[in-house]
């Protein structure tokens, strides 16, 4: 595809093995499975009708529209190009419409996520990461050569940008050496201190830019950094404006457009406001993953939106994320006052930053007058979470909000995408 | 399939959605791709010869084999039928092995999992857990009404044998009202204070299994319980006299075989002591799931084999099992003294009990000499782990020891399985 084009998805994949997905044959009659092809409907469904089983993972529609068009728009705003870290969802679905919201490309953090990229023709890859897998490498030239070789040539493809990052001589030397007739472009990733990985500091990053230019297989397009891995608002700036430094340091060294890259979902508006200087003459990437769903822990705390005292350029920020994704499950046993096992376990929801909170209670028979705010998930083995409060029965259901996104999307392979009633309207298929 | 007979299982999955595989077009002349449909083969190949990308789990088939095998010859030599535990892999594959070695069926934790068990045609399973799904229990109703339906009919399925857990008399209700033609097999389960599902103590119970016997819908086969939940020996002794009471108690409603379930991976020495006195009159099921990959973790501490004074009818428990699973990792970054960053994060490795253990180091180009036992995991994030230890370059491969294998196998789509020199000779697909 061209930019502006469409992403070469593939089918809809839902079948026997897609947790969550009752076959059609058990439902009512009328179904006609409209929406996939593995004999599995989500067409038309309310999300409670038994098409599905517990515990399911559901995204709602308006919240990924919301965030999707917030990010699009404060980029743009703020002259930044985004190129969301599509290693968050792993849904070509969802990285299209972030790509028809205006994404410069997507980012990503892996081999493996750089081909599922390429395999649906998304145009511009940023790999957030260093690289130094012989086998990966030796792929990705194969496939940067398709751009240059004859046009007509059964297997030539679309355009395909690519980027990663470099932090030390061996990376360059690997890149180098596998190299095809198009050099692979890299960003020399700044680090900092008891950070991930980046040089430590501007004369080493000059010594890795300087071997970058040099390499023949090697194409130096500018710097970057993650920025998440820092303490706080003051380092984050301190951080941000060393990356600055960095940028101009190399720029006599990179031949064409200078690429500056920078941000997570924590700290954009910093981003946007310390490399607003750059904003203009270079190209500024903002890389953002987890708003695309946000959440109602890790991010809903850190968020800029409502971080207190985010400001760009002088001004407050406005707006906010919309949780997007629930995790519905079913009261399985209440074995004892106060305690309740709910049938949802460390293969269908978010653990590793906070457990997840209760946000609705569907009694399966009578009102049953309990509030979400009075059931707290205290434990999660595999296959159970343990809840205390009182008032809930057996074959009660629960919708739960999860807390980092990145580890709730990788736990599905099919998710149903319901509007603000919970009928099912659309399915995301990821690819983890 | 008859227990003697085959699964059907599915082709094997590899693509380019398949984390850890590379196209077959970047590889050496010679390769035909054998092992799967996907264009990406396994077959004949060595783990390290750039036909995959890293990070990879690999499963070792002399592992595999021989935790098979053990845990099969335990439950023959003390009167035990072996339900594995599905839900630790999900992979049919295993599953046929494991009923090869004479498992009398599979158990599991959820609707979705009996699902993929009744696809590839297990003929008997044990959902281990509570069932309460309205829509899961229409589609249950209408499978095991497949077998007793017109011998002729087209959609007529092998047999089909399940059991469930119950553990309320609302459970009992909704088993009932959902019930087809074939009623609705159930253990009651047993619980303890503090503990999971359950009923806490006899009377409970009793209750309980009353209200099954009367259910049309419903066929009370014995009882069960999980005493993992348990903190010691002593306390896990005394849990499983008391389901010996249970067993004896609920006997009398019990039409046909009486049926008794324990058993995870950490007490079925316990298990097969305390309830000795039953397994000539009654079918005793042991449930171990985690046994087949076993672990360099939680399991290795906990497994009868290793535990101190472990003893089965006043004998010590002999053999071992094997750690089957591996990650393979390349260090990306060596971006400041003592600190390697690993292409290796939270969707690629267990992290919920222990984080990874370093178990080899290969080199990318000279002879190291950094020591597995100086590297320590200290952190692992979204996509990189984070090791502290001095020696290792970027482009070093190392291969982590994982503890619990419920969380390993669940982040892999596909598994090369790998001789003791590291040819993949099998793959293995997951369901989750």
């Amino acid at each position: 595809m061209d930019v502006a084009g469409r992403l070469d998805l593939p089918d809809l994949q839902v079948d026997w093995r897609t947790k969550g997905f009752l076959p059609i044959e058990v439902r009512g009659p009328g179904d006609d499975g409209s929406l996939t092809g593995g004999g599995v409907a989500a067409g038309d469904r309310s999300l409670f009708d038994g098409s599905f089983t517990w515990p399911i993972m559901v995204a709602k529609r308006s919240a990924l529209d919301h965030n999707i068009a917030t990010l699009a728009r404060f980029s743009r705003e703020h002259g930044l190009a985004l190129a969301p870290h599509g290693k968050t969802t792993m849904a070509p679905a969802l990285f299209q419409a972030q790509l028809d919201a205006g994404a410069w490309g997507i980012s990503v953090a892996t081999a493996a996520q750089v081909r599922i990229c390429r395999q649906v023709g998304v145009p511009r890859v940023l790999l957030a990461n260093e690289i130094l897998d012989g086998g990966a490498l030796r792929w990705l030239a194969h496939e940067l050569g398709r751009d240059v070789g004859d046009a007509g040539e059964q297997d030539a493809r679309q355009p395909f940008d690519f980027l990663c990052f470099v932090d030390s001589l061996e990376g360059v030397r690997i890149l180098d050496e596998h190299a095809g007739a198009v050099p692979f472009g890299v960003l020399v990733e700044l680090g900092h201190t008891g950070g991930r990985s980046g040089c430590r500091g501007l004369p080493e990053l000059m010594k890795v830019a300087q071997a970058a230019s040099e390499a023949k297989g090697v194409r130096l397009a500018g710097v970057a950094c993650y920025e998440g891995t820092q303490p706080g608002a003051e380092e984050v700036r301190a951080f941000l404006r060393e990356l600055v430094k960095a940028a101009e340091t190399v720029a006599p060294l990179v031949e064409g457009e200078l690429i500056v890259s920078a941000g997570g979902s924590a700290w954009f508006d910093l981003v946007a406001d310390e490399l607003a200087s750059l904003a203009g003459e270079v190209l500024v990437i903002l890389r953002s993953g987890a708003y695309i769903a946000h959440d109602e822990g890790f991010y809903r705390e850190r968020t800029p939106y409502t971080r207190s005292g985010s400001r760009v350029a002088g001004a407050e920020m406005r707006g906010e994320l919309l949780p997007a994704l629930e995790v519905w499950a079913q009261v399985l046993s209440v074995p004892e006052p106060g305690l309740t096992l709910v049938g949802m376990g460390k293969r269908d929801v978010p653990y590793d930053l906070d457990l997840p909170v209760v946000r609705a209670v569907r009694p399966a028979a009578r009102p049953s007058g309990v509030k979400p705010q009075d059931l707290t998930v205290v434990k999660i083995t595999d296959q159970h979470a343990y809840l205390t409060g009182e008032g809930l029965r057996p074959g009660d259901l629960l919708s739960f909000g999860i807390s980092h996104p990145c580890t709730a999307f990788d736990k599905w392979r099919a998710i149903p995408v319901v509007d603000d009633d919970y009928a099912v309207i659309d399915l995301i298929n990821t690819y983890f």
